[in-house]
Parts: C-alpha cells; structure tokens; sequence
C-alpha cells in the first residue's frame, strides 16, 4: 500500500480476511438475509471477524445485528477458504450451527430477512449455495465435509 | 498504522490473521517440530495462509517446507480463534488431520523434527497441547469439538 499523503510505500503482508457466517435454525427452517450492500442477493447471516474476537463471538454478534436474534450457538461446522469465493477479495469463513427460537428481524446490513427450507432457496451469494449443500447433507447422513 | 516516512496515520483494518496447523500421522505417531523463532519449543508443522491460497494448500505447503513430507491431507479437523492463543497477535489457526509414509526432516522455520505419541509429547507452544487433547479425544470417540 502507499501513504495517502506523502506516496511512500509501505510493506504490509496481506492474509486472507477471516469472516463468520451462521447457519440459523428456527421454528420453519433456517434464517436467510437480504443483502443491502453489493453483492446483493440472499445470504446466510455473517461478516468479518474483529480483531481481538473469538470466532463463536463473531458469530452471535453479526446474527444479532443482522437478524435481531439472540442465537445460542451449536457446532463448529466448517472453514471455506477458496480464494475464488469472494470475488472482492479472498475471505475464510468459519460456518456455525445456531439455534433460535423467534423470527428474524432484518438490521444492519441486511435489508430482508426471512426463513426458508431446503426446498424454496432463493439463489445465493458468494459459495452459500455450497455451504447448504453441505450443511443439509450433514442433517441427513451426519457427516460434515472432509476437506 | 503510520508511514515510516512521514507519520502520517493511515487507517487499516484489522483482522484476525489466518495459519494452518497439520497433525501428521506417521510410522510410530504424530509428527512435530522444534521452532527456531521465538516462541521456542515443540509445535505442531503449520504457519500463515497467504493472500489467494486455499487453506488445503497451505497445509500442504507447510508441512512440506517444515518437515520435508508430502502429505495427503484426510480432514479439516477445528479452528481455534481464541485471541490469547497466540501472545504475538490475534491468529486464528484451522488445523488439518494428514498421513505421511515417511520419517520427517526438519527444515525451513523449523531446527528439529520428531514422530511422538500421545504418552510422550514434549512441552508444546501456543495451544498446540489443547489442539492435540481435542486430537487424542476425537482418536478414542470420533467426536470433535464442538466450538
């Protein structure tokens, strides 16, 4: 990066960004997120994690800003790291399994929120539509992705 | 930040900064190194993701540098994000479950290599004896954590 104001170089080592997205289950299905801000489309509930910031802490905070729900937080699920799946820049996300037990509420950067099932998915942003394939074939076999 | 030349501050973002760590199996036990940065001691292979790589292939890539095998990754085992395991800066480090058919030699960061098993581990930096209790447990009963 340079210095805006003098035009230096400086060094910096760039990493992948780590990000957290929560797949929410309540009473109908689980909670899905409109997007306010590009790429728009449906999305599971997420976002980047704070410096100093747990991942399970990110996690219940940006399903709490997002959709109003206080969720208790039930497994790990997976890490999805293709640098191909963000096309603005290469993020990692960490995917948990929450509960609720209330409707979502959209806030913060979503502008729509609502609950759906495996068989009225709107189209996804990003790799969301992999991470629910993956996700509903671990409800039914048990077995989470192996890499 | 600020610009080394004229210190001016430049507003970044920051993150939690993603590695891997590779729990090798091999002939007589898991696979370890002894680091030659600070902090010193025994470790699990592993280090930072770089920007546009795949977690998978970090893996990979680490574990190759540090201990010269060519491994065959088996799972995505947990992620670990507590920001005080690492007393340098916040990492967050998702760790692979891999084979190797070969002795290790140790190489790059890491001055010596060495197979042990769970009655034998050395003193371990980071939360590499945390990571290894979850590995042992998950042997003995097929479960991971959770979170």
């Amino acid at each position: 990066m340079h210095c805006p104001s003098c035009g230096t170089q400086i060094q910096t080592f760039k990493n992948p960004t780590p990000t957290v997205d929560i797949i929410i289950e309540t009473v109908g299905g689980i909670v899905l997120i409109e997007r306010k801000n590009p790429p728009h489309g449906w999305a599971l509930p997420g976002g980047f994690v704070d410096y100093g910031e747990a991942f399970e802490d990110a996690a219940r905070r940006e399903a709490a800003e997002e959709t109003g729900l206080a969720v208790t937080l039930i497994l790990q699920f997976h890490t999805y790291s293709n640098p191909e799946r963000d096309a603005r820049q290469h993020t990692a996300s960490t995917v948990f399994i929450a509960t609720a037990d209330s409707p979502p509420v959209a806030a913060d950067d979503a502008k729509n929120a609502g609950v759906f099932h495996q068989d009225n998915l709107p189209p996804l942003v990003f790799d969301h539509d992999r991470i629910l394939r993956d996700y509903f074939a671990f409800k039914k076999t048990g077995k989470r992705p192996l890499l």
